[in-house]
């Protein structure tokens, strides 16, 4: 697993922010809190959280075209920040919450792979720290709505070896590449695993499970050390 | 698991087609040849196979807002036609196709679960009927294109039960929900799972891959049936 | 004229559905009810019947461009949706039906020329079941909603002759093209009439007119036999 | 019938122009050429002749939103800009024209009912001064280009009587409206009926198409008399 | 500076509305009160004058894209627009207007260089006449609303020479190229300079304002006896 | 003028990189070298050099829609994104750099006054070492490419004394507001100056004028501190 560091408190007018790096993947991940809720929540007394995904242009290694120029976000930038509220979510309780929205935003300044679960994990530390803003207010109780930790780690299989938390080149290379969301207790959250080229075993999967177990157990360990 | 049916030939105009039926689930494919590739392809010799998904605004218990006239697809169907590509390329050898692009439309007649799965599934049927019809006129073998079957499922845990394909009103219901794409050799193709409430358990997720397992090689055995 | 065939109920959802067929002219036409109306009608007692008109990708000879990936909704389109709706609305007392909306979708399965007239033909056997559908949990009064039947015919000069209900091959041969919409009782809802090469003259315009009036006819019996 | 003038040569840059007024209805076209045509006639020889219609926002009673502001034109304008491209090109020879695209832009200023009409008929006059600009410059012969003449009026039934073109208290007021797109030499080029309120009957249909070939006939005699 | 005119009352429907020229550059402005204002003025009892700015196609010497047509007001209509209705603001007391709302339209019908300083120049008049139109309905005191005029005008710096109010030939061989929107009592509202080649000097810069300050008296001279 | 730094080479894949920091505003500035020109530049042999502008949604105060989600860019992007281009192009001779193309990306992480200005001066830097990258390679001589340095800053006057780079709190004080972009040799490249609340004097503007003098000498003086 490459190194691993949260940097918080980045933003000067975010309720929560964390610049998260795996290794040379950076993204830099802004909770804000607001007052609106989705039309479906309305007097509902629940809350909502949501996410929003997006590359800079010269993230990449050739540069990308903007996305605000182009009109609209792409499949794949809807894809993963889908995955990103929803895992952000399922360790949030909507309802302790109250009729409150928070969005998370992860914006990837440098990209060598692994920049969804970057997110996730990132996200998770600018989301604590944005309920910690409003218990710091009386707003809510931390313990009530945050019920554990999330995180999320890729695998791939390279050249037949099982690898954890794939850069660029790995990515590229694998013939396999999952992405694992798991919770502090071990609770699985999300699997996606794609086969590249030719299909995988069920064995293969197994081991790509068990060494995301370890990622993603480390990852929130160094979570539970930056928000402490 | 749901009775399921392939009408074929279903289209005058297209190359292959297939009305696949899950249940109450029915998916309109079709498979179109074009002699255009994408512009990365161009000159290289290879083909392509790429997919589009729509669903007919009221295919729902409530009237879905028409796409063509929001103006653009939403996430959720760019995530859906993204897999339904990704999985048909699985099984199919670019480089013997040629610089050829076929591409499968999947239309949700009527909706009940499951549109995902059927369209995969149905749109094998759809692609092999075209890839038959280049046969015919000498085009192609279809041997060295088609490597193998792929057919998808879905499984979900319902009140701590795995449950096969599930319908719209156990998908609402379950716990957990999870796609998987297979070969008709058995090999993994891609697998979503989502904890749709409380988290999962590496046992549970076991659970739901080996009866995917068992579903997938029935959808397999029904699509030889249909095909031969 | 065409073989022509109404299959109601064919989708589980809908509140009136058919699949109208003019030959190999196929029609997915649903209506569904919405308790919403346009702003403009707000608190006047008043509903609404509006129209949506698409055509699947692989219904024509060479796949169209997906109008929900395009961005928009082509002229073509536009002009049909908005043909459909004043048709249907011909014959309906938005009064008697109070403030609520239906909506009929109608879908081009397979085209073969008529694509417009098939949609107001079945789109009224659909709408009829809708109503139908309100009779029986005694929203409305279907007698005093629906005063009439309405159906549509193309016609065109093909080689001198007058010719009704144009396939694509005779459609794209015409002269002169004209689309006719007529209640049951004989009166002229609407009539559109391009010349395609050189201009018509009156005595033509005439036979056409005088050929739609029998063929909507008949379209109006085989619309009663349907419903009764 | 209102009062019609033609003011040509109102534009310093187009090749040809004319602000057509009927009655208060005001509209400005120009005759834009340019060296390129649609992808379908490139190396064909043949060109190729469209419109563009649009309405100032403050043309009409009420200010409308900008179609450029709301990002989209709606469906009356693209419906009405295809009828006034199909209406021109029924008077041009493509092929004596060559591979070259001539773009009527129909802007109108001010609106007072029958714009579209107004539209096609001035849109002839600067079609004809461009086609001059074209012949001065030894690029074509005008007399092989150009047909016939083309115009247009509309008509209606008010309070049981037929009138001829409709100002916008009588288009609001008529129970039935049409619009007849007519050659120099009677020939009929398109006809669009509506029934606005109850549906006509052939008789009046007749009478209005009878009301309609005197005003085009009135229309290409002030063309004539314009152009000369 | 080139002749200058405004011809007011040009629209029937407008509440005012004004043709200004300044030499070949013509510009519609026409003023629309309505009663509406942006949310953030809701129940503040302020009013808002707000601009829209568009050239028809061929108002250029080449046929420029529609706006309308291709799905967006490019970069340089917005920056225009927004000037134009800061502009206009700078001389309004929007608390005196009250909570209603006027757009001045400024649609250019042909351009030659200075379109956005006509529109500012003869923008005002519309605005002025709808404010008179309002004062006949005692629906506002036009002294209090209308603090002063205000005018634009454009100068540069050819061939070494400073030159007021450029024509587009002027405009193109420019070395420097300033707009100036100022008073009737010479503060100055907006400036913009951009040095098209080489960078100016301060005192080039002082020569272009000192020629723009007689400039815009002369705009206002003219403006004042047009609304007298 | 608040602390002004710069940090070069903070993108592992850009040409150029630089974080520049105006006080409290961040601005990630990269240039991109790409091979491309726009089409109206093919085979001159000059180059371009363009820049786009955007604001992560939580830079500000509050939280701003995500442009790429509202499916276009606002008005005032395009207008800074304009200036940016237009600012860096007057100090680069477009032949000598031959025909290839360096896109300037600014995106402000944090916001609080003066973005463009920030955006203009440490987009030079990236520019600067974009071209050292290439001159390393041999493809340019920066000497030739590159003729001057250009930067920007903002000055306003608050409560009638002039101020320079004004920071948010300022800036929504600030009666008159203007900004200024200027050469290392003195050069005037860009002026834009508004007035908030009451029209401004030529006596305050020359104030501004030259309180931005100095600014951006010493703005200058920082650069090339920076980049030696």
């Amino acid at each position: 697993m490459r190194a691993v560091s949260f940097e918080r408190g980045i933003s000067k007018h975010a309720e929560g922010s964390c610049l998260v790096k795996f290794g040379d993947t950076h993204v830099l991940c802004t909770a804000s809190l607001e007052e609106k809720v989705p039309g479906w929540l309305r007097n509902t007394g629940k809350g909502w959280v949501t996410a929003e995904y997006g590359m800079l242009p010269r993230s990449t290694g050739d540069r990308m075209r903007r996305e605000a120029a182009s009109g609209k976000q792409g499949g794949r930038t809807l894809e993963i920040q889908r995955l990103i509220g929803r895992s952000l979510r399922s360790v949030v309780d909507l309802q302790a919450l109250g009729e409150l929205q928070i969005t998370v935003d992860c914006d990837v300044i440098q990209a060598d792979g692994g920049t969804r679960t970057a997110a996730i994990t990132g996200g998770f530390v600018a989301l604590h720290d944005c309920l910690s803003w409003m218990q710091a207010r009386q707003m809510i109780s931390i313990e009530k709505v945050l019920k554990d930790h999330v995180a999320a780690i890729s695998c791939g299989i390279c050249d037949g070896t099982p690898v954890l938390d794939l850069d660029y080149a790995e990515d590229s290379a694998a013939e396999t590449d999952a992405n694992f969301v798991m919770t502090g207790m071990g609770g699985i959250v999300e699997i996606q695993g794609t086969a590249e080229g030719a299909p995988f075993s069920e064995e293969e999967f197994s081991a790509l499970l068990s060494l995301a177990k370890q990622g993603v157990q480390r990852l929130v360990d160094l979570q539970k050390m930056a928000v402490s």
